[in-house]
């Protein structure tokens, strides 16, 4: 792949133009907005000259709605030998390709996930896609030439592809981003009109649960009517949940203690589905396998020993990742497990071997998490 | 205050203790587990023995319900002078307290709110309080020496007093707390059975909403169920605008042009409550308030001119907290407004006056708030 244009220099097109132009592509770019275009321009993400012939790949980063129009004319044009959208629905452009009747052969629908919190080319980024999941949607139409330029695309966006059918990439987006973006703005708006001292007694929790709901509510009221059924679909199931949620939590507070406990059985099962769900989602990006050891130390039986051993390991400018105690050493000493990145281990069995009211009795390495 | 017992060797209790003992308090442990005493007496909290005379101030760190028969105990064995309990609900120990039949005179209710998501001593810090609100719930009966010394208390943990009604507490706690809880852990339970290429699409919108849903399943069982009608009333009003959210969604995908655009504006309007509570929102630890100011700067109308002023600030090493463009900069020349730290506005201004193909036109301060 050489040349390219992409159409639309919103935040996502122009990161395209920027990772594309970065790899050495020859990008042109096209806007209605010529201000956006021409931000675009400026950020260095390619050229508003009009391609002399057709492209190898055309990017159409325009809303879902205009997907099947702008392909039409376009293809029209004979601007590329191969297209492909980013717009974050795909049933929508999917049907839209068919009823404009442009030709489905050419085309292929794709979906970087990538969040952008800010809009407009400058919210632009080269490294926007590192690392994650691109949606393509081949149609039974699409040729296998259209697709392979597509999973090029991707590579050149170093982000990782992922093959699915329209339909299914509308149903899985209602689940991991529609529906909670919707749900963290309906518990938004329960706080609009709360009392200050109510609001005052929030913390991170409530904070990251509502996060999301600061986004742009043009653009999402766009997206969730894009995407209606699939998104009701998860509300309804979301809903059900709710409802015995609250039927517990009244048979809770009636006073009879066999209802109670009863009740708190059932909050606890769906608190432990939630522990279940939870554990399923991605680490935030920055999450990776360390190597990580362990360095098992007793320590003397006077209170302020484990203050002291930690102002020690302070002092050696060691991070620990998780610390462990033994129970049992209610008994004359006690046994603490310090987990540290393996590279820092053996220095600190030795750190801690020179000196100290305490003895290493073991270094083991192994692999573990570490959120950054 | 110069004595305290803290009953209760868990995370908080144990970290109302070092924080006692950073500022000189002598501060005793005491716990029904004696391995999570020893632990945080290892760890500096305080001393396992028996105080010989009654303290200035006992903490009950113990859960809600064991509040009450706590209470009547130690104010049988004369431990204290006054006493504190910092249980996460407050009508149920407030009402335990009178059937109990404990002095209410020498009690008074409080609520450290800071998060600690692992629990035991190990989880302690002397600093979980800083900055963080607590609130204290005198009844009509508390005496005023009482409050005071509890005041004392927080300000020695470097948190925020705040004076409230034991039923305002819990209501307030439902829904910036308990509610939100619920409502992530609901969510996430969707995910539980969702196929694996569904949930690979996350991204750091659910991973945010979800967050709290790793809670401990039983703990967070015992504080639903000891604020039950709270909650449950948060959820009904959550329940109402849910619906209205499934019917502006069916609406829309129902095919109806006029239909959907009613559909779209009913759901705009609930994402912009959605944006209005947000804003409500405490910003994340760290969130502060800082001089900032605008350079202005126009640049020439060549490809790549922004590109090459964000390369040149980069290498002064000065960090542009936002960008703004003027979008009437079709014509000839771009102004972009650059806004970054006040104290460096004016090296910025010198740094970029001195080279390059752009011109400074101005450099204004104002305040602003910048997330760290």
């Amino acid at each position: 792949m050489n040349t390219t244009t992409v159409i639309g220099t919103g935040a996502i097109g122009t990161s395209v133009a920027l990772a594309l132009t970065r790899r050495g592509i020859s990008v042109h770019l096209e806007d209605v907005d010529r201000a956006a275009a021409k931000t675009a321009e400026a950020m260095g993400a390619g050229s508003l000259q009009t391609p002399d012939r057709p492209v190898d790949l055309a990017v159409l980063a325009v809303p879902p709605a205009q997907v099947g129009s702008v392909l039409a004319r376009v293809q029209g044009s004979r601007l590329a030998r191969a297209y492909v959208d980013v717009a974050s629905v795909k049933q929508v452009p999917h049907d839209d390709v068919r009823a404009q009747r442009a030709d489905p052969a050419s085309y292929i629908g794709s979906h970087p996930l990538a969040g952008t919190e800010r809009s407009g080319p400058l919210a632009a980024r080269a490294d926007l896609f590192e690392g994650r999941p691109w949606v393509l949607t081949p149609s039974e139409s699409t040729g296998q030439d259209v697709l392979n330029r597509a999973l090029e695309l991707v590579a050149l966006c170093d982000a990782m592809p992922v093959v699915m059918d329209a339909g299914m990439h509308d149903h899985a987006v209602a689940l991991v981003s529609h529906a909670p973006h919707l749900i963290s703005s309906l518990l938004a708006a329960r706080l609009e009109h709360a009392p200050q001292d109510s609001v005052r007694l929030s913390g991170q929790g409530v904070a990251d649960v509502t996060r999301i709901a600061a986004g742009d509510a043009r653009l999402w009221g766009d997206i969730l009517t894009s995407n209606a059924a699939a998104v009701a679909d998860v509300l309804d199931a979301f809903a059900s949940g709710l409802g015995r949620a609250i039927d517990a939590l009244r048979a809770a507070g009636d006073g009879d203690p066999a209802k109670r406990a009863r009740a708190q059985e059932d909050l606890e099962e769906l608190l432990r589905q939630g522990n279940r769900g939870c554990a399923r989602i991605a680490r935030k990006p920055g999450a990776r396998r360390t190597e990580l050891a362990t360095v098992a130390v007793t320590i003397s039986d006077k209170p302020g020993a484990l203050a002291e051993l930690f102002t020690s390991i302070g002092e050696l400018g060691v991070n620990i990742e998780d610390v462990r105690i033994e129970h049992s050493w209610e008994h004359t000493r006690g046994l603490v497990e310090l987990v540290v990145q393996k590279d820092a281990a053996a220095e600190l069995s030795r750190w801690l071997g020179s000196g100290g009211t305490w003895a290493v009795t073991r270094a083991d390495a192994f692999s573990g998490f570490k959120t950054e």
